[in-house]
């Protein structure tokens, strides 16, 4: 460890940093955390040390840099723990962060966002109630941002649902004879690749298992296999045949949710601490999440390409006349090659009545 | 007219900007000219005279720079006339350039672009028959890109064409009862209005006409009509109602065409001089445009909506597998407001082989 000065939103910017090197994705927030020798409020102080959450059943982050002071012999009597997320209160794979900062003798908290996990909450205010200075919301929307969807999903408690629809420019994916390899070119193809790689689950109805017996793995650049792999699920009535290419050994575990109902499905998903999941279609499945309102962000990928019939993206979702139509906000509009990127968000609440 | 002195490639940039002042509309092409005194190839020379062409029936650009010299009693004998487009050869609605250019004693002529024109054409090679310097090509892509789709309709005898299509992103342009106003939002649309005042035409199909009694004017901000209006044109066997908007006096002449034959509604609009039309649908008049190959840009407006059932923007264009998809090249993609444009063309040479 140098022996950097910094001042405690210096330390916050560096502990966010710190929480942004793991990817998002899993049961548990990307955290991080800066400890600073005691010193005026606004003045440049010693780091004492740093720490990161490496993901579920490692040290969480203030632990991770109280373990490293400890190791270095570094007294931290005194110290400000800066932190981007509230420390939290509760023993599960590993022992509550509150008590570790406060048995080690740290005077001061300052933290960006408050945890929203009602289990893990609280830590705050514990720490408060036990002689320690403790600060919220310091660069809140950074601390937020850094979180991404696992704050969404936490909130919300349910998984962070991206709908993925693959269409040609008149809305169809796939032509008269049920055909769609490739409607998308190489490089949408690819980034759906991230998409997924970053997802904790994907998941398909098993109309497209059948249709299209797709892999449900998450690839880089030459077909490599990425090194994490999200859950594959699927979701219906029908069976999954033993030959399915979800069955491979090459991708993540195979989740079969014999259901259509969306509240159910999402439920089991809860269940397994997945945060974001994937909806690849097809257009029945596509159409159940969003006529249950349980779409956070749809990526639409739309290629300069007609085809006059087939089967459109969505099928019926409830709406009659203009007035009804499921709006959305656009996030952003990218060109992947020949192909157009569009990232919408529903308009206006809508996770917080459903589920 | 200044003392300015220019090399022929800056007179060249300079008639193309000339050229470029007019609108790309109306059946003459935009041409710019500037007449340089007699020197040495590469040196600067003085300018004698600059013209340009207003559009039909006005004396065209190598006509006007002439005209402008006398005026002035600038002596043009031994000049270079520097022109964006081979100087045409025929007397149409105004006399031949080409002779006009000898008659004055011009010695040399540089021009970007060869006149497609074969009525015109052949001005170069007439002027080098009577002892003038021609060279042809000089900035000939910029020469291209001012003209337009001017240059493609000439050089494929029928209009270019432009179909609009406006989706929601499932590809519909209507909800299940068939209401449609408004997927797309107000810069989109405003968007379409000035590509309705750059046309010739605006064609849609008589069902469109009873479905959405569209006026198919062409509007500025707050409504206000723009100064041209492009001639507004049905297509198909119903008759159009006596009440219906396109028959409205604020905007261009209505030119009814009583036939759902592309090529015979092509040839009409060919005899009219229009080299630019937009089709702007219903699916039925997209769709016949489409499976006759005759569409050489679309323009798709995608709006963040989903309607999950209604009208698709596209029927059948006898696709039936997906390699028989129409694939188009994206030529660019813009966010307008929460919708995105696409514009794209069809892949590979298509214009030569159909009409």
């Amino acid at each position: 460890m140098s022996a950097a000065r910094m001042t405690v939103v210096d330390a916050m910017r560096r502990a966010l940093v710190l929480a942004a090197e793991r990817p998002v994705r899993g049961p548990n927030p990307r955290v991080g955390c800066v400890l600073l020798a005691s010193g005026n409020e606004h003045d440049p102080r010693m780091v004492l040390a740093e720490g990161r959450n490496h993901g579920v059943g490692t040290p969480h982050a203030e632990a991770e840099a109280l373990a490293d002071a400890q190791a270095r012999g570094v007294d931290v009597r005194g110290s400000t723990a800066v932190v981007t997320l509230e420390p939290c209160h509760h023993r599960g794979r590993t022992p509550p962060c509150s008590s570790a900062l406060l048995d080690a003798g740290v005077s001061e908290v300052v933290y960006a966002v408050a945890d929203p996990h009602a289990v893990a909450a609280g830590g705050g205010a514990w720490l408060a109630d036990h002689g320690v200075r403790v600060t919220e919301g310091l660069l809140a929307d950074e601390g937020t941002q850094v979180l991404g969807v696992w704050l969404d999903a936490v909130r919300a408690g349910r998984p962070f649902v991206t709908l993925k629809i693959a269409t040609s420019l008149d809305g169809r994916v796939a032509a008269a004879d049920g055909s769609s390899r490739w409607i998308t070119g190489d490089q949408a193809r690819m980034h759906a690749h991230e998409v997924r790689a970053q997802a904790d689950a994907i998941l398909v109805g098993t109309g497209t298992v059948r249709a299209d017996d797709p892999s449900l793995t998450a690839r880089g650049p030459e077909g490599r296999l990425a090194d994490t792999q999200p859950l594959r699920v699927v979701v219906g009535h029908s069976p999954v045949p033993a030959s399915a290419r979800v069955r491979s050994a090459d991708g993540g575990e195979l989740v079969v949710v014999r259901s259509r109902d969306v509240r159910e499905v999402l439920s089991v998903l809860q269940e397994r601490e997945v945060r974001h999941v994937v909806v690849e279609g097809g257009p029945v499945v596509a159409s159940a999440f969003l006529a249950a309102g349980a779409v956070d962000e749809v990526h639409a990928y739309v290629a300069p390409v007609l085809l006059g019939s087939g089967r459109s993206a969505v099928v019926d979702i409830g709406v009659r006349t203009i007035g009804e139509a499921v709006r959305l906000s656009t996030v952003g509009v990218r060109q992947l090659g020949e192909d157009m990127l569009v990232v919408a968000r529903p308009v206006g609440p809508s996770r917080e009545e459903e589920c």
